[in-house]
């Protein structure tokens, strides 16, 4: 497998995936670059581009075998593993986290949640017994964790994500909204909805016209 | 203002302002793209090409003025508004967007919540009690409502996505967890941490073995 597949191209195949899941459950065998395309609002063009990195699937003019790309796309995602995870920050956000329901079946766990307010610490959520943050380098060291979530305010967000670097951990998903600094081969992605709300209000804008707020 | 701006450039912008007012608050008046990148992980290239569409920004060499720069964003992405939102959906991950403290202070503004489910139908939460989504077309007749915010399960978020579209909405955050279907006028951004989750876990499994789960 080539090893520089360009990020952007790797953010899409869980789309990908997605899509191919909701094709088997409706029962389809085959599938063209143009259909994916049209479902999933990326040219086809893009779409065969996008898998022709992995140099397996693409057959000219006949479609894709959905089961042969989803197991593929499985394989290349590490859709088919289990994967644990530690929770820093059981605010009101860490508690939607922790009980969103979409996780577990994607093979996401959370197997300890973290707080700084003494008050929360020792509370029970579900499972899990929540622990004070000043224990988590050592849960990093002693426990298999591959993945931290951050739902922490701003203001501790990136000592928060400094700790989980030093413990080795190389995936992060962040709740908080500021920009993050981690080292190169530190993956992150930012969950931030302020921001995907600002990058709509430009269209609006051109929409409309508003009073001032200033 | 050119008005094809590439969507991608216009989904970067928030960030850099996010980075601005971080700049300001600590004083800084003045700051390079070399700066700038270094804090957002991008290249100085890219922040000069993406602030280039405006065309009144670069100046070779001498940094940028962070609070003419942070003013011209806020005018080009409207920051300086208020603007009003729907929520449909109030389960669960619904209450954590209602409560989430982030939206108010960025100007943006939940004024009516949607269920489907009479068990939920006029509770209060917070300033607003819950309304059965079959008024939802009425209310976007009636009231001036610029976004909408899906937290519906996922087998019932295009649905309510086509009546958001049909009230003539053109802002649509959704956390359903599917491809959503709309016309090119109307702008979608999925709030959709597992697809974050599965864009990680290539990089791990590069990194590790593990023992598989079928």
């Amino acid at each position: 497998m080539p090893i520089e597949i360009p990020e952007v191209v790797i953010e899409r195949l869980p789309v990908y995936a997605r899509a191919l899941a909701a094709l088997q459950a409706r029962g389809l065998d085959v599938v063209s670059s143009q259909e994916l395309g049209d479902q999933l609002g990326v040219t086809p063009a893009q779409i065969r581009k996008d898998l022709s990195y992995f140099g397996r699937f693409g057959k000219q003019g006949r479609g894709y075998n959905v089961n042969r790309l989803m197991e593929e796309l499985r394989q290349i995602l590490g859709l088919d593993r289990s994967w644990s995870m530690v929770l820093i920050g059981v605010g009101q956000l860490g508690h939607a986290i922790l009980q969103y329901g979409g996780f577990g079946p994607q093979g996401f766990h959370v197997i300890e949640a973290f707080d700084a307010n003494d008050g929360e610490v020792g509370k029970r959520i579900g499972p899990l017994e929540v622990r004070h943050v000043s224990e988590l380098p050592e849960l990093l060291r002693t426990r298999h964790v591959q993945i931290g979530i951050v739902a922490v305010p701003a203001a501790h967000a990136q000592e928060v994500i400094n700790t989980l670097v030093e413990g080795g951990i190389k995936a992060i998903l962040n709740y908080a909204p500021i920009a993050p600094q981690v080292p190169e081969d530190v993956h992150i992605r930012q969950i931030d909805p302020v921001l995907a709300l600002q990058s709509m209000t430009y269209y609006l804008k051109s929409n409309e016209t508003l009073a001032h707020h200033a």
